[in-house]
């Protein structure tokens, strides 16, 4: 059994994160930490978990463990990732904030508007989306687990992006409010939420430079807005492409081989189908030469939890669907 | 033209004031305050409000008013009132807080926790449900308006406790996340609350205090729980005649002639037909000995910014509806 | 007073339009017809609007008034119609479907799939969406007012219009439950609703017919939505300019003298904004040559009752806010 | 492997039994049945299954299984049931319907107005809710599945019933639109079940007749009522003891023993706690002789598909959590 620890396990992607390994049936969940709850049972944070693990948080990680998810806010990432590796720590790492997914320090630093926590362990990092990147080669100690929207709109984008198409591409995408975290902001109030559409940082979202990472060459914008629900993503793409030419067949050349990619060709996805699931769902429509990409994930699973598990399982040698399917 | 000044605009309470003195035929909205939003159009506290009115937010009120709606904190009502009163003004003032509903200041302070701010005006103080107080007398300087669940709770047993009723009444009523306010909180966190019911206080809400004054000499238990949605409180009473008997004629006796007041035999009224109204929806269902009542208001309207105008069109000597409906 | 008959008044649009006529200071409702309603008070349909009104559903309408509105179904509108002026109806009529709002025939039975009932009618009804046409011309007896996505995208693409771009035009839009109507179908089913987002008639919304008549010459696609909301029209229209220059002033220029247009440099609007209101809210963010421009209205209102209202005012040469803003 | 059919999959109950059937190590499902989606894919009746079973939807039901689920609607499970065992079909039957909760024909028509297709079968059917009844007794081959609210509401009451409480237990409780089914319905139009709740069948819901068996000699009302989310029941009863006493005791005693109930002493569980999951989470608050009692269920896990599974996991001797446990 792989013995799994889970750094701050309180919050929502930590939560998914027990969820996920407790039903792995290669894994054993070992440690959960949390300093706010510490010392208190699992279900203290997460109700619905009462009756299903009898875990305690820790305030501290033991490094004894095979997997370490890191479930910590962007900038602290990189810092308990930093204290696992001089501590020693010898399995693998998968940080789930966004520090280790951009290449350069650099970008880092304009993206997130303070200096890379530890950019010696930069280059050590796999930042694994495994339908485009692959698996991660052999001898991966850290991972970089991409964010949500940059999983959702590179997926959508990535076959484009190896067409040379040179047209603009517009995406609108929509977020649930479980994106923002588990604790209460002005952004998530219920009577501003519920019954609302906001955009919010219109041509300037940080996932931005891991979409170029992961779909690089190609024109696109993007406008992010947050919509009254509480889990997933759903968005559409469009472009014109100037020309006569048929567009599935590039989606299917892409992603015919992946157990957690579904194409609807012809119609553009429901956000209910991937919400609770790990699968992206994408579907194209297409009239002359406008075509219209849609797609659709859960945030916290495809965005986070269930490709981080998907990442681990490559990285292990198992099956990338493995406690992911039934 | 009744002149009207608003303390504290900003909030949600506040809002429905603005909303209801602008459509006011008698009434002229001359001060909104806000410290936080000092000099800034009112809309943008209140963006919907953009292109309705040009007021911008002062933040010190004039007492060259006639009428001056307080929608402070509990706690704060009787410090702004206290203001008001030192300062000479010598119009009416209405109290939006809790600070003035409770008779005396014992009460208060059990309830609320803190010693009350102004014991010297709580004798001036008129504590106004029109349907069951009747008009504030002539001479009423001072309005307490009632909480929104004392509001929908007092109106739906009044009645009963005219009758002698000495069974037992268990009441189980539902809020919308405005009742909050418009400051974002861990109870209205989206994530938490769409999708979700939660009680709170349960047997020791405090505006039970309100309604043992409305609906005095009622044996009455009460569970209060958050709904998920934005505006409107709705809930059910049910009780055990232990004998034969008909409910109905007491609340026909009790409400026919207030034109404020639907009521609906044979049925609980739904959430929904309320909301966004000055209406209190009052229905009952009755098989053998076995009563249900089922009651629902607008929190922010009968429950406050309504009711508040209704007071003061009665303490004026104005048709109660006026501004009210069309 | 104009005395103003609603036929078809059971649904959501007659619903609007009754609260609509009953706050107007200029207009008296004296008629509103359902033949499923025959007989029964308004309230029977519409039970928040107990208390408010004591009309009765009749049957038939009177042709002894000034106004009509007729708020029936697509193909149903012109037969009303050509019956009212068979009739020898001599007021104006505002027909709420789509029947009067393409030019030509030929176009209705493309989109409708279905001869228009009326044709001889056609040259005379006017097509008015205030904004970008203008007042209806003297004379005017039959007005079509435009359908809700057709209102929202024309007014956010009609200043582009007017500029000349050739670049494509991608326009994502979001749309609540009311769209539908008030008879429950599939769509509006809510565990299919709720937490959802659906897309359908990808580039073939038949509304696109009436924006190539409001914003002509423009290069545009539409992916049309369903979101999980009851009122309201969100949407981003998104270009590249493929050259700098700056958009905001198209905007000013073409809406800065229409007091139900507000416009939000740098922004875009939230959907919120707008509903429950008679505004189109229209905002813009640009980098560069790539532009996202953001509008919301009220579906039911700017999308139907209130442009209705709208179009009736300038028609009877009244303001054309009376009635709409206190 | 047991070997698993589903009568009737294509509708909500269905898709939770699929899904759970598909994730017990012991069980594999050989068959899924719906007329209306005969030889299409199960997942074009549930898009989230696609990637996740291959299986077609059949016309029929095959005999040659160990146990069949029939999801059908009232009047015809037990229709259904007695093709199977007309048939010959030797296995072990799980009704989802409310044909055979009811001990007598006579009830069953006076509840349901019409009379029992099948009252030969009725004394072969197990009603088994395991918390209660304890599992089926040996030969079981007929088990009929509570309905519901009866699951939730007979879970809360039951331990009362064993005190011999005699003064009234009130109980309001609201339900989830899932319950309704798929099909839409006027009560599930999503304008008008989106921030509404609306009360029904008030004192007269067809469960009670389940309650009665379940929790049999307790005096209580019930109110249900529609609440604006997809799925979970949460509800509260409240009672007046009219004595000194403690109430916590006879919970633990009649559940501490139970894997899939949960006990909140000192508070009332939120209805997210238990929605997704096989639990029943009961919580009580008490002051003075005041009891309120709190209640929370999935209206489609422990009101059907887990609640048939832990009763198929008793009848054939498992335990009782396999599969609904990680």
């Amino acid at each position: 059994m792989i013995r799994v620890g889970i750094l701050h396990g309180a919050g929502y992607v930590g939560r998914k994160l027990i969820e996920q390994v407790l039903v792995h049936p290669e894994m054993r969940l070992d440690v959960v930490t949390s300093r706010s709850h510490e010392n208190q049972p699992v279900w203290k944070a997460h109700s619905h978990l009462r009756g299903i693990t009898e875990l305690v948080f820790l305030a501290e990680i033991d490094v004894d463990l095979d997997v370490i998810f890191i479930a910590a806010a962007h900038g602290q990432g990189a810092v308990a990732t930093g204290k696992l590796v001089d501590a020693g720590f010898n399995g693998l790492i998968v940080d789930m904030s966004a520090d280790f997914r951009l290449k350069d320090a650099a970008t880092y630093l304009a993206r997130y508007g303070a200096p890379h926590p530890r950019p010696d362990l930069l280059n050590t990092a796999w930042f694994g989306l495994p339908e485009i990147t692959g698996p991660p080669p052999a001898g991966t100690k850290l991972i970089a687990n991409p964010g949500c929207f940059a999983s959702a709109i590179s997926l959508a984008l990535y076959p484009l992006s190896q067409t040379g198409i040179t047209t603009a591409v517009s995406v609108t995408a929509l977020t649930g409010a479980s994106g923002s975290g588990a604790v209460a902001k002005a952004t998530t109030h219920f009577p501003s939420r519920s019954g609302n559409v906001k955009a919010y940082k219109v041509f300037e979202h940080q996932h931005e430079a891991e979409i170029d990472q992961l779909a690089p060459g190609l024109k696109y914008s993007f406008v992010p807005a947050s919509g009254p629900w509480t889990d997933g993503i759903w968005g559409v793409a469009q472009l014109d492409l100037n020309k006569e030419g048929e567009i599935g067949s590039t989606f299917h050349a892409a992603y015919d081989q992946c157990p957690l990619i579904r194409l609807w060709p012809g119609q553009l996805p429901e956000l209910h189908w991937s919400v609770g699931s790990p699968f992206t769902d994408i579907g194209w429509v297409q009239k002359g030469s406008q075509v219209a990409i849609g797609f659709a994930i859960d945030n916290l699973l495809k965005g986070a939890a269930t490709q981080a598990i998907q990442n681990v399982n490559l990285a292990l040698g198992l099956d990338q669907t493995i406690g992911l399917l039934p």
